[in-house]
């Protein structure tokens, strides 16, 4: 089955089945079963099932699934088996918090690149980083061959930083500008935006 | 048609047509047509007319949408017309940027709280909130009838406060902590996780 084939919903749930089994294996678990996860999860174990048939074979019936060798495959599919360089752009509030989350470390991602428009902050440093001029943001992506951003700037500013990225070569952004990107097709966007995520909250409240 | 006839699907993409529409608004734009929004969004005109479709006939074929009472119609929609006062727990590096954030006040909401177990934060003040002590939450929260929460504390402690939450009659929750939430039926829950929304990105990178 080639990635194509498979709906973005069910690629979408993978992150948070990965996620839920690293915490079983934190928790000192060895084997859990659709059933389980469904229960931590609010999905049904049907569903989990048939998301994770998409991939092949993982558990037998009746015996659940390793949860580290579910792990690893997850990782695998899901390409973070390896760790992917990330730049963000906007060290403001949002900026500051993404450059000291620890939880990218050991999930595949790892910011080592920031840059700012405010001559008050280029220069300075940030986590341990150098914040470096936005300006010079296409060369620095190109010459480290970045792939992955984070856009974190206001949104009047968040389009032109978006061509500058992926005429750079960038292919994934994070956008956390409150804005909707246009971007080539091979450019793929995801967005984080509290308005958003609490308006579809409202309407059931 | 009740609110639980129409898809989950289609109730959370309202939220990034009001986004748009409301950025059209603010550039001068009176009239707009599902092509044009469909191209800003990179969704196709006919899934807009659709999913607007499930609430009523919002334009006319040929003349577009009037876009201030498209607005109009989707704030009440999504129940955003009125204010809602919303509390927030955990005052860390996340916490932080969500209380300087000035997107919550024109879209519906507004932060009136701010929690946190941190001896040395409790009773200084953040954006121009006293931190209260997260020991208080429930009562508080009771006191002035919050029903929405963002929580913004460690994987560890989201649960518990989770729980107190919902004790306390929050029935929606935006979740920045890296873990799946159990909540009774008659709470939504909103996720915001970078790492989750990374993995969705680096599949097809």
């Amino acid at each position: 089955m080639t990635p194509e084939d498979i709906p973005d919903i069910v690629i979408s749930r993978l992150p948070v089945y990965l996620r839920a089994l690293s915490r079983l294996q934190t928790e000192g678990q060895e084997i859990t079963s659709s059933k389980e996860l469904g229960e931590r999860l609010g999905i049904s174990s049907a569903q989990i099932r048939k998301d994770l048939s998409h991939f092949g074979e993982f558990g037998k019936q009746g015996t659940g699934y390793e949860i580290k060798k579910l792990v690893d495959q997850l990782r695998r599919i899901l390409k973070v088996e390896r760790e992917w360089d990330v730049a963000l752009v906007g060290a403001g509030a949002i900026g500051h918090a993404l450059a000291h989350y620890n939880g990218f470390a050991d999930n595949g991602f790892r910011i080592t690149m920031i840059f700012d428009n405010d001559p008050a902050k280029i220069g300075t440093r940030l986590n341990g980083f150098e914040i470096c001029d936005v300006a010079r943001l296409g060369e620095q992506i190109q010459e480290h061959n970045i792939t992955l951003a984070m856009v974190a700037v206001p949104a009047e500013t968040a389009q032109a930083v978006t061509d500058e990225l992926v005429k750079a070569g960038v292919r994934g952004i994070l956008n956390y500008a409150p804005i909707n990107l246009t971007v080539p097709e091979h450019v793929h966007v995801q967005y984080i935006d509290p308005v958003v995520h609490l308006q579809r909250i409202t309407y059931y409240v």
